[in-house]
């Protein structure tokens, strides 16, 4: 296609309405929407396959701004494109409290934004969930002639993204993946925050990229050259076989004659005098917010483009109905996002005359018996399966060739794994990523365990070795304060279940919150079958797993590997006399959206003496204890030895609890 | 040098010895010891320059295993070569409770470890750390013909150090940088704990290293071709202008005849049969822990070149100190650890009467004033300089051919810049590295802040940007948990200060504390300067900085940007009768280590109704607030728009706290 004065209007359209948003907010950065205009002109309104009036259009190209500082190049092309929102309106609004078009792009905020964005890198491995999502599932469901899933996911990517570790270790996957349907535009501007990327970032990112077996395509002239922009896209979308990065040569805020090719117009508004010398050097007369008709008009094609293409693709699926009726309402009931009605009579449940049994491995026939029930289960560790117990027996590999298979071997890759996962949930399509690795290693991942929770991605994540009884690793391996850092993320469930039923009902909670992440904390060890656990009660974050006649003289609180303690703890008291309550509390963040009468029914306030037990720091656990309270926990780090020996040295035993507790009651 | 029988059979010892000790131990990974012992044998009996006598010699060449869980081959290497510790009782004692031969490396129990080693990754970007720093000893001190600064940084990594983003942003800074004296063995074995690196892993690894701008150099078979490494070593040695990858080719498990090759000798102990089978192929006829004589002999050599090697240096360091007597006494002053007294006098003082003032600048003026008394200061921020505030004024930029200057251009790569901070400081030699970001994006470096605790590592980290108040990025730049997340980790201290003279005290603490590394909080919007606010009182963790008349109604308990508004709300009660003490808290850590008699006198069991307030979350407030007391916090994400505006709307205002306090006393 020949380019012609309407669509540099309509590339102009996107540097001044982003650049006004942003004079307007007095805050923003408007460097990467008008250098980054024409790439996204190109990709938006002559490749991309997108209904502007359908966004959650199931076969849309799937889009990620991962430069989430750039939003504003993305509010632009939404409203440009004609889709519904942001209106004018909401990008007056830009980065207001309330506004629909936040500082960076928020799914649960702007319909149209596919992920959220922002902290840099997350992006780029968002979009290699999203285009793992794509494969498999065209390969659950595709027949020959009739390719019912079947769409590219582009990016914008920039120098930041490209410097973090993240973006290296998903790339690294995609391209051993094959995942050719991945095409990453990277905004090569030269220009970070600092100044120059020659004071930190000299590297050959194309060579790197080849290395990772990626077809590497550059553009030389990013800035006006929008053929070659086109030609490079259609090359990496004709090219299958491996993910393409078209290296973007831009120049940064261009169009702004005195702040263009420099920091300044990174991260703050060009300021009055400068977008109106913009205005005046490119020519363009028109009052801020205001869109001329004939650009209105050339981006008027994209609705009509987009409906049509949504229109062709219903008939495919049409056709897709009438051949495979079985297969087509499987795939119906999965991006429902609806789970299968009594899905979770599958979960086994246990009685205390079952084996002892480390809470990984129940884990472990969890999931199993999870995925066999729901066929959007997709996920696995980073280089730990067989420490996580986390392969799907029923499947084989997720590899290029393979992508039927459900067990995703992410790598030594945490970081990259959870974001990956995001992508997947984020996809929209009733996957259910999940992903696991040793509980100390969350602390690689934690920002896209932030972001799950932040963007409402169902992720399960699978987190085993959850305390010193992790033994001879030693203190580099055993987690301490891990699970009190993931309680403190708003909108994640931490569960550390006790034993069997309560492993099931953490798989129950974990996959029926399609929209809130779960992290499970899993003992590497053996645990006993617990009289009176409960699947059911998990959901209630806490519960009363052992009780006495009459108010108790103390109440044990534990989780996880720490319950049994107190449960024979208990017993021995009360041959003593004392009346003992042992409450489980497998999850804080349950536990306190229980009604009032509910907590109060398991941890009377007139109760005072109470001691919690768990096996990691005590930060937290006073709301529980109070001031008349104790608490067994470990406030240092950890030491090597064996597991048995770690936890009785820093006093995890029976002895102990019987000991602390009589102390707390003075007898 | 040619390779001889014996050479073989002092690979052996340490084969044997590691294979042996994790056999006893069960429990270890013997892969790793097996496989490496042919490059880590020739790397530290021919290559090497150490000095067993003396682990702590400045001018050792410096090596990490950045595969730690291979710890064995560590202390193979350590008691073979005539280290005094560990000692073969040591080595019996493999992975056991208090043992000096814990499952990962540990610094802080084991003499001549340079790093914690363990989590994957970390060691790469420690190697490069440790590598900056005598580079930039190097250009600080040495003279022509006098180079007391001048040992190499070697390091062996595997499989999954190389996936790990860290690596990545290391190595590619390390290129950037051209830190010739840094060279990484590559231990490629094709195998990780999921079985192949076929599975996961199938980028051209030398290709990524040359894009960073490395020598690669392959070593086809590193089980025997001990000239090859020996060349190879050689050769990256000879090349000053960039870092060396030398990528050696090894079978992991090498010698056991059934297991080598597979990821079943990677994790285990290779079992009793195995064992002896291991032996018999390798024609080893030794009992376990025996080191027969010859090898002995051979071993004895090593003590014998590191104590000549480092009186050759002794020599140099006296020319030095005869030819440069001032610029000697620095360099002892500073290798000595200790600060040069009353340092801190250089530090700023404030009174109201000064302008209200962000504390990131606030912390950016006495970083400069440290910087200017503390010569060892070195450091940077990971692309956010002019946000931070990090530059020190009086410095250039640390580049390649300018390793003089004291600001380290880390880009956007926050985990590596932890990790080579973490190297920086336990080069040993006086450096006090500092590294700043976003404080949300403390997220991305967090395993990187554990080590520098788990290792005594005296790194401060500067985070700016600390609550909503950053405003208009919205959610995923505003720290909500991130305080409280950082007060998790053992050894850590958090200090959020209130104005310029708890900034001072800030500075102070993490200066004095060089075996402890601090992080500070710091705010993006201004704040007064109060009355009664102490750099010294930071050093106790908390005091009262307003108080009233008599026993208090009510205590504020705030830190940071929230106590100036609890002293305005006090002023505002006092009118209306209410006495209230306002306690300023800036660390808990420093706090809680206080005497009983300080914290009660600051806060009086007796007085329980307290109030705390703090613009993140409330999880671990409960311990000050107890059961009658009562939080301003964030227990959700935060939300986009300007930062004055964001703080309102979540409730930081003296009105509401004023109303909150109200409300609490019932009036």
């Amino acid at each position: 296609m020949s380019t012609t004065d309407i669509d540099f209007a309509s590339i102009n359209a996107i540097r001044f309405l982003s650049a006004d948003a942003i004079e307007k907010a007095k805050s923003g950065h408007p460097g990467l929407p008008m250098g980054g205009a024409p790439m996204a002109y190109v990709l938006w309104r002559r490749v991309m396959n997108h209904n502007p009036q359908n966004p959650q259009w199931q076969n849309r190209d799937r889009f990620v701004l991962s430069a989430g500082h750039g939003s504003m190049l993305l509010y632009s092309l939404l409203h440009l494109h004609g889709y519904d929102s942001p209106t004018i309106e909401d990008i007056k609004q830009f980065r207001q409290w309330g506004s629909k078009t936040p500082g960076h792009p928020e799914n649960t905020v702007t319909p149209a934004v596919e992920v959220t964005t922002g902290p840099l890198g997350q992006g780029v491995a968002n979009a290699v969930g999203l285009a793992a999502a794509e494969r498999h599932l065209a390969a659950m469901f595709n027949k020959p002639g009739l390719d019912i899933v079947d769409h590219y996911t582009y990016c914008i990517a920039g120098d930041g993204c490209m410097m973090e570790g993240i973006s290296g270790e998903a790339a690294s996957l995609a391209g051993h993946l094959g995942l050719g349907k991945l095409i990453v535009l990277y905004d090569d501007n030269k220009i970070t925050i600092d100044g120059s990327t020659a004071l930190a970032f000299t590297e050959d990112v194309s060579r790197r990229y080849e290395a990772y077996n990626w077809q590497v395509i550059e553009v030389k002239d990013g800035n006006t050259d929008l053929a070659g922009i086109e030609a490079a896209l259609k090359t990496a979308k004709a090219t299958t076989d491996k993910p393409t990065l078209i290296r973007v040569h831009t120049t940064i805020g261009y169009g702004a004659p005195n702040k263009q090719g420099t920091s300044g117009c990174h991260g703050s508004p060009l300021g009055a005098a400068e977008l109106d010398a913009a205005r005046e050097a490119q020519g363009w007369r028109y009052a801020p917010f205001e869109i001329p008709e004939d650009v209105k008009a050339n981006y008027a094609g994209a609705v009509e483009k987009g409906a049509a293409a949504e229109a062709e693709w219903d008939a495919l699926v049409s056709r897709y109905a009438d051949a495979y009726p079985s297969e087509y309402a499987a795939w119906k009931q999965l991006v429902s996002g609806e789970l299968p009605k009594d899905w979770a009579n599958a979960l086994p449940k246990y009685t205390p005359a079952d084996k002892a049994i480390a809470t990984r491995a129940l884990s472990g026939i969890a999931l199993n018996a999870t995925a066999d029930a729901l066929p959007g289960i997709f996920g696995g560790a980073a280089d730990l399966a067989p420490s996580n117990l986390t392969l799907i027996k029923s499947s084989g590999d997720f590899q290029k060739g393979a992508y039927e298979n459900r067990n995703f071997r992410f790598g030594v890759r945490e970081h990259a794994m959870g974001a990956i996962c995001n992508g997947i949930a984020l996809h929209g399509s009733g996957l259910i990523p999940y992903c696991a690795t040793f509980l100390v290693f969350a602390d690689y991942m934690r920002n896209a365990i932030r972001l799950s929770a932040l963007s409402n991605a169902g992720v399960l994540y699978v987190f085993t070795h959850d305390s010193v009884a992790v033994g001879e690793d030693g203190p580099t391996h055993q987690p301490v304060e891990h699970v009190a850092s993931l309680r403190l993320i708003p909108n994640l469930n931490v569960i550390r279940p006790a034993d069997g039923n309560e492993v099931s009902g953490a798989y129950q909670v974990a996959m029926e919150q399609r929209h809130r992440p779960t992290a499970m904390a899993l003992t590497r060890q053996n645990l006993p079958q617990l009289e009176n656990s409960s699947a059911a009660n998990v959901a209630k974050g806490g519960y009363i797993i052992a009780d006495c006649e009459g108010t108790p003289d103390l109440i044990f609180i534990a989780t996880g590997s720490e319950v049994h303690l107190c449960v024979e703890a208990a017993k021995q008291l009360a041959k003593d006399g004392v009346a003992v309550r042992v409450v489980s509390l497998p999850c804080f963040e349950l536990f306190e959206e229980q009604p009032v009468e509910y907590r109060e029914s398991v941890l009377p306030a007139a109760v005072t003496k109470r001691l919690a037990v768990e096996a990691g720091t005590s930060f937290g656990w006073s709301r529980y204890t109070g001031v008349h309270g104790d608490m067994i926990g470990i406030d240092t780090f950890g030491h090597c030895g064996p597991g048995d020996v770690a936890m009785r040295e820093f006093g995890f035993s029976v002895e102990n609890v019987v000991s602390r507790a009589r102390a707390l009651l003075g007898k």
